[in-house]
């Protein structure tokens, strides 16, 4: 498994190249997710039950960005997940320049989804446009229903929101109803998810979503 | 309840401006404790449960400090705690100039504790002094026991660890034993504390602790 250092890109324009690198993905036909969340709301068991339902059709690979470690990189790997660990350098988020040095380092070739595991973070990855074509953040039900009042702009600014662990709901007091109007009220237009990894519960229309945003890219290229 | 809106310190130093708020703090005989964690790992449960235990002795105060909402500060109100909320504009952490504002517009007579909820975010915060006597790190159950080897500098900038919602163990996969060998590995000194703000269970030697360093704080003065 390869590991890469990266540190924050000296640039004039982060979203200009942000918007350089989704276009050349759009053209490769490489649909690039950018997944964003606190620490610990389950990106990677969630991305490991994607990659185990998708079973290679659409082929996908994961770059894990975290500040230390490659736990999620070896956890990705052990499933058999193209993956890469890159490493921020201390940095709270990923920018354009750095998901390209990521993406260069992986082997690429016939994939068709790369899920970017933003460094977990609700803050700081919201303000950053990586070049993915489609941002999805997650919410994990211990954290609780009041987060979209908390920390808005990652509602905002994502396409898609998937609510994980939803198995552990009996067990937390998370009003599903309340949270979902909460998060309609900052993005009128996105799409909520709620799944969970453990049990399969709501996976399937969450991996239907991606694989349409995948065959819209693919017909512009 | 006060809402006040803060914005980033411009300044030569914060450590410098920590250094000197924290020391003024001690003449006072006041002990400011700046909690750190993920968003939704039950720091506002946490402190609804000391407020309740303390009972006005010691007398304890509340900073909130968030991007936006005061939905913290409200539940505080509610449960009898002096509290302010503060509005970050935006920002991923609170400094020491953000926080003195913050303290000035409190009032603090006869307070001994003030507890600085700091930003949700297990990243930039541990990057910054508020001019706190102590730094607690709130790690929560369903967050997992990889945390510390992917937030390494929050785990060995605090004081304590306090690990939240441990009536949950028996839901989640969280290896007690082994997360406390990854702190201790960065941080050997650091005090670690299993609560369940719920049941009560753990929550006697965490305020002890707490006690103890405003007894400690108080002989110097």
């Amino acid at each position: 498994m390869k590991v890469i250092e990266l540190n924050e890109s000296v640039t004039e324009s982060n979203d200009r190249d942000a918007q350089e690198l989704s276009a050349q993905l759009t053209k490769k036909g490489i649909l690039l997710v950018n997944l964003m969340s606190s620490p610990g709301s389950g990106k990677t068991t969630l991305l490991k039950r994607i990659a185990a339902d998708f079973d290679g059709n659409p082929k996908m690979a994961v770059l894990e960005a975290d500040i230390a470690s490659d736990v999620d990189a070896v956890r990705m790997e052990e499933a058999g997940v193209i993956s890469v660990q890159a490493h921020t350098d201390g940095m709270c988020h990923m920018d354009a320049g750095m998901t390209r040095r990521g993406l260069e380092a992986m082997d690429l070739d016939g994939v068709d989804v790369v899920f970017l595991e933003n460094v977990g973070n609700l803050i700081c990855p919201a303000e950053f446009a990586t070049g993915a074509q489609k941002s999805v953040m997650i919410l994990s039900v211990p954290e609780g229903d009041d987060k979209p009042l908390k920390y808005p702009l990652m509602f905002t600014e994502s396409d898609a929101l998937v609510i994980t662990k939803t198995d552990a709901m009996p067990y937390f007091d998370f009003d599903m109803k309340k949270c979902e109007e909460r998060v309609r009220r900052l993005n009128p237009d996105i799409r909520i998810f709620p799944v969970s990894a453990k049990t399969g519960e709501g996976m399937a229309a969450l991996e239907d979503w991606v694989r349409s945003a995948l065959s819209s890219l693919k017909n512009k290229t």
